[in-house]
């Protein structure tokens, strides 16, 4: 029953979607001039899409042959094997749902994309008529793509769940082991796309932006720029089909790890009270019926936003947020009276109620904490636009002074968090302290499908001011579009600041997931990871080391993807001058293909290391005795270091590209002046830094989580 | 007898540093000309001294007297207490071997900077005539800082054990913690040693550059430049006096930890083997004994540099590192085999002597890690001159993935290290293994003396090719100088290498005393460091954070102190045309004052962040029932951290550096190319991060370590 409401919830969210997509498609899709430029994204988009899914698959085979065989012949067989499961079961079901997770990511990437790359021109379009109008096509297109990753990850995980409760005899607390397959292989594919879609976008940003603007002089979004299309398809696949695998990952991943501390805290319960009657399997569900009415409440929070003409559109998309978040409290408090009865702990709902409202407050903190680094009002980006006065070398300073402080404030709130959620899941039940940590995760992922509509309303938004620009509409139609471009971007920078925090709260909930998988093959509790012995402070600091080494990577990656697009567009210029002239259409396809081939290319050797450091640190330290204990290690402090860098890279970049904005208004000379010199500069490191590195580093964070989760087995 | 051996290597060693100054002060000083540009440097940096002193003597009593009064009366009374030391007698050792401590660093350091301020002329002097003569002259006035920063520290270790075993009753082996103060009293003045230091030479150099260099375009060292004297002060308050104190901290807090852990292991054995005949004292001060052969060695390698005129000075100095290094490890050897013969375990003793030569081989690592990514003839720098074509956008991130990369390799090795001492212990005698790491810190450190007296060459002949360039000598003895300097920066990388290295090694012995220092007052094992706990986890995080927040505070500071430096050059050079056309001499010592005072100001706040952030998260982890370990786990994943963050900044700034200097040869365009512009830049973002921030969180680490394990009374 309970499980039949989930799912109903989700398949419900999906025809809602469909609905949204609809509606949106059903706008009018501007002149033929605006369709020429939207046909042209569109299709690369999609070429790279196909490709990109391509290698992906081929890597997931590989991965999922390997699951299957380290569960089925590596694992020595031990006689005293206390899973009910029979080891066929075990591999199969892992491995299947690895695929399954997999696939479940990508189709939820490819609607997401076909949607935001359609809803581009119909919000350039409208915005011709109404600010309102665009502001809807945007948002609704967005959430789309919001829906179908959060509904996706809840129909994929409840689906298994019934799946295998149907056609096995496994007791059903000893499902959600059976499937942490999903999470591998949401966050497997994940990787990838964040990788893959953060180098092109940047690849081609700061391709165009070099020989465009800096040396041939033509603004931005110039149609003469041969890398204008491939920048404009960028934001699709970085922001939008990179975030949306990254959440997708977030939930899934949350879903599964929350289920195993559920089930194991109910089934302690339940041997402490056999008499009592308690639902151990409504504690298992708990997690999925409270992120089904998230679900419902981001509907609601979407469809009531509606802009004056003359409004911020911030503050129409924050009415929508806190109507969201209200709602999705309400429901939280509704899921803990209804689920959290703990037989002799009458108080034990509403504190894990409370727990959850901790979480929602801390996706609010770590908004306003975002923002205070990144926008201009703020002391940090006023402080880098008055050193751009003295060069580029001291903007470079300021910022990086500004990347690193902006990890303080973020580092208390999940501190708090995390000790405040554990004290109240410990005040409610005996032994309920972890679960008190995941109820508050649940609380923060709450809102998710909202903030993922929220950011892939940027791409659109970004793609529609392009359009505007490229097709020579007039003035007051692309102020419009920039005012939504400027909304845009806040809320990109928010989404980063959302998915680093619910990272941080997931990933601790994960790692406890870990150490009872761990103490339910070896029939040991395990429960301690001691930094102290020297084996296990080692693999600490490979652990952070892995997130130095990888974030040297992405960087790179950007880098040498980018020169090839440089040395394009500089052929392109000089072997037609009538491009610059205006008179010949550059060859916007070249530089596409160029782009998607570096990508896909220069993804792979950080997402290699990303899957392969984990598990030769567990193999080499199980050799001397410790495997399972060092990567509880390695993937803590590692997670530690990895919130901290993706912070400062993601802000960093953030505070540099609105400190350019600033001196833009007219600050310090203006457009033009030294300053904005030094601003353009800085703004031009930050690219890959909040755009590739920073957003690779959540999903980073999640997979070593993940990885750790399905091949425990291989570490003891 | 041991300890005797001790006092009079240390004796000894200081007499030689004597000597060697006497030798240096007996040459040569150059004309008058010359000599007038020394004594305005000798004049500023004995100024700054002065005031930094003062400024450091007054937070040294506050903290003194904080430190007795939690001692004495903070400290509840324990009816168990187990300890033999009255209450009183360890209050008043603790505050007062930390006022030593301060004391012994700050001679340690006046001393250092008296002879290297005027070895910089003797050896510009010398360069007129001979290369070798310049060269010894630099090498032995940087000996004179080596060995009195590594005998000061010994003889203060040895004789505060003296005096409180000659004074008190306290059992021998209880006599190490009654002086952890000293390693205090060491970091605590290291830190603002460093932070001061590095905040003056940088906001120097910037100001110097960005004024001079590119607003009016006048080369470096200029005495046209109002701000060139401060800059060549800023090289010795940096690089001698700063790292002089970082040094010193850590060999003093090394030997205390070392010492710490051998009467645990002494103790331990001596139990099992009640009848054996067999010295608990020895092993304790086996530690300073091998320290003690270590000054021998390095006073010899300094006698026997020597170099043909032709010749490269890197290879001349390489050749006294090694005659070092064997030295050292031949002591290592004696030293095992006199002092670590354990009962009952005949193949402990050169198990250890293994340990020591891990240790040494693991400096000499270090020392070509930090080649490869810092030297222009390996690919890292080649890569950062080759992103400089396409301006300083590409220059900076190239070099930021460097920075990130450099990271990997120092984490294996340190790893290794870490991983085989402790097993090559734990073979040796049982529970031996922290005693093994510690004795590989030990052979790590042996070196030191040689290694600083190559640090301080550095700013004697930087400064020498200054006085040379402002006193406008001849070319081909400017071309003499400029080999010996940039021989100096390369040593100087190398020694930040090595001190990172060291403080890497030394935090894991240091922070194992902490944990003997806790069951010691607790009178309860305290072996275990559980992050898996969420509080623990979260004072884990708190201490990664921290490493970020520091940095943040002290790249700032320099931004801020340059500020007022670029100011007044502008307005000496605006309000007096003479001094550009070189007709009137710019007020030097106005731009020296202003450094002064800014350098003063701009260090308090990163000092306070460091000393308070342990304390506070002690005292409100205590709280919550858990501070002992809190601090255990803030203090292992800062260092963690702290070590990555610091080879990403020394390393990351050397790159950017050498980058500017490669360009500069003639590669890609050379001096003036646009690619030169993007070098400069560079090499200006890299030095708040390489002279700065870098060595002020090697400093850091161990302050972590010590200010804990003074302060462990408090979080229990």
């Amino acid at each position: 029953m309970i499980i039949g409401l989930v799912l109903t919830v989700s398949v419900l969210a999906l025809l809602v979607a469909i609905a949204l997509a609809r509606w949106v498609l059903a706008m009018d899709n501007g002149t033929a001039e605006m369709r020429a430029i939207s046909d042209a994204i569109q299709e690369g988009a999609q070429a790279f899409l196909k490709r990109q899914y391509r290698t992906i698959s081929l890597l997931s085979v590989v991965v999922g042959l390997v699951i299957f065989l380290i569960y089925e012949i590596v694992r020595a067989p031990s006689p005293n094997d206390p899973h009910e499961v029979s080891r066929l079961w075990l591999a199969l079901s892992t491995t299947a749902s690895f695929f399954f997770g997999a696939l479940c990511s990508g189709i939820a990437g490819y609607v997401g994309m076909f949607v935001s790359i359609r809803a581009n021109i119909r919000a350039a379009s409208a915005a011709r008529s109404s600010l309102n109008r665009a502001l809807q096509a945007a948002l609704r297109g967005g959430a789309v793509s919001g829906l179908f990753v959060v509904a996706m990850s809840l129909l994929g995980v409840g689906g298994l769940y019934f799946l295998v409760n149907t056609i096995t005899t496994v007791p059903v607390t000893k499902i959600p082991l059976m499937i942490v397959g999903y999470g591998f292989g949401a966050s497997f594919v994940a990787l990838f796309a964040q990788l893959g879609g953060g180098i092109y976008t940047k690849a081609a940003d700061v391709g165009a932006d070099l020989v465009g603007k800096v040396e041939a002089g033509i603004p931005e979004d110039d149609p003469r720029n041969p890398a204008v299309i491939a920048d404009l398809v960028g934001d699709n696949v970085g922001d939008c089909a990179g975030r949306g695998a990254d959440l997708f990952e977030s939930t899934a991943a949350e879903n599964i790890g929350a289920m195993i501390l559920g089930s194991v805290l109910a089934l302690r319960v339940q041997q402490a009270n056999p008499a009592a009657a308690f639902s151990v399997v409504g504690v298992m569900l708990f997690p999925l019926v409270v992120r089904a009415f998230g679900l419902i409440a981001s509907i609601v929070g979407v469809l009531v936003v509606k802009a004056r003409e003359d409004e911020d559109p911030m503050h129409a998309l924050n009415r929508g947020y806190w109507v969201t978040a209200l709602l999705a409290a309400l429901g939280f408090v509704g899921g803990t009276y209804w689920l959290l009865q703990f037989p002799g702990h009458p108080d034990a709902w509403w504190h894990f109620a409370m727990a959850g409202v901790i979480g929602i407050a801390t996706s609010i903190a770590f908004v306003y904490i975002t923002q205070y680094y990144t926008e201009y009002r703020y002391r940090p980006v006023k402080a880098i636009a008055a050193a751009s006065v003295t060069g580029p070398a001291t903007n470079i300073i300021s910022g990086f002074a500004v990347a690193l402080e902006c990890t303080a404030l973020p580092a208390f709130v999940i501190g708090l968090a995390i000790i405040s959620s554990y004290d109240l899941g410990r005040s409610a039940v005996p032994g309920g302290g972890l679960f008190g940590t995941a109820v508050a995760t649940m609380g923060m992922l709450g809102t998710a499908a909202y903030i993922l509509a929220m950011d892939t309303f940027g791409p659109i938004t970004d793609n529609a001011g392009g359009i505007i620009e490229m097709s020579k509409q007039p003035e007051e139609i692309r102020r419009k579009t920039d005012r939504l471009d400027a909304v845009g971007n806040t809320t990109k920078a928010l989404t980063k600041g959302y998915a680093v925090g619910s990272a941080a709260l997931a990933a601790f909930l994960l790692f406890s997931a870990y150490m009872d998988e761990i103490g339910f093959y070896t029939n040991r509790s395990f429960t301690t990871v001691d930094i102290a012995k020297p084996e296990i402070f080692v693999a600490a600091l490979l652990g952070a080391m892995l997130i130095f080494w990888f974030s040297s990577l992405a960087i790179n990656a950007v880098q040498k993807a980018a020169v090839n697009v440089i040395k394009e567009v500089r052929r392109q210029f000089s072997e037609d001058a009538g491009i610059l002239a205006g008179t010949s259409r550059p060859n916007y396809a070249r530089c596409v293909d160029i782009v998607t081939v570096g990508a896909l290319k220069e993804m792979v050797a950080p997402g290699l290391l990303a899957v392969g450091m984990p598990i030769t640190v567990g193999l080499v330290f199980r050799l001397l005795g410790v495997g399972a204990e060092a990567v509880a290690a390695f993937l803590m402090v590692g997670t530690i270091t990895g919130i901290l860098v993706a912070l400062m890279l993601n802000n960093g970049g953030g505070a540099w590209d609105n400190a350019k904005k600033f001196i833009e208004m007219g600050e310090y000379g203006g457009k033009g002046s030294l300053a904005h010199k030094a601003g353009v500069v800085g703004d031009t490191v930050g690219d890959p830094f909040k755009d590739t590195a920073g957003p690779s580093l959540h999903v980073l964070i999640k997979l070593l989580s993940t990885v750790t989760l399905v091949l425990a087995p291989l570490f003891i």
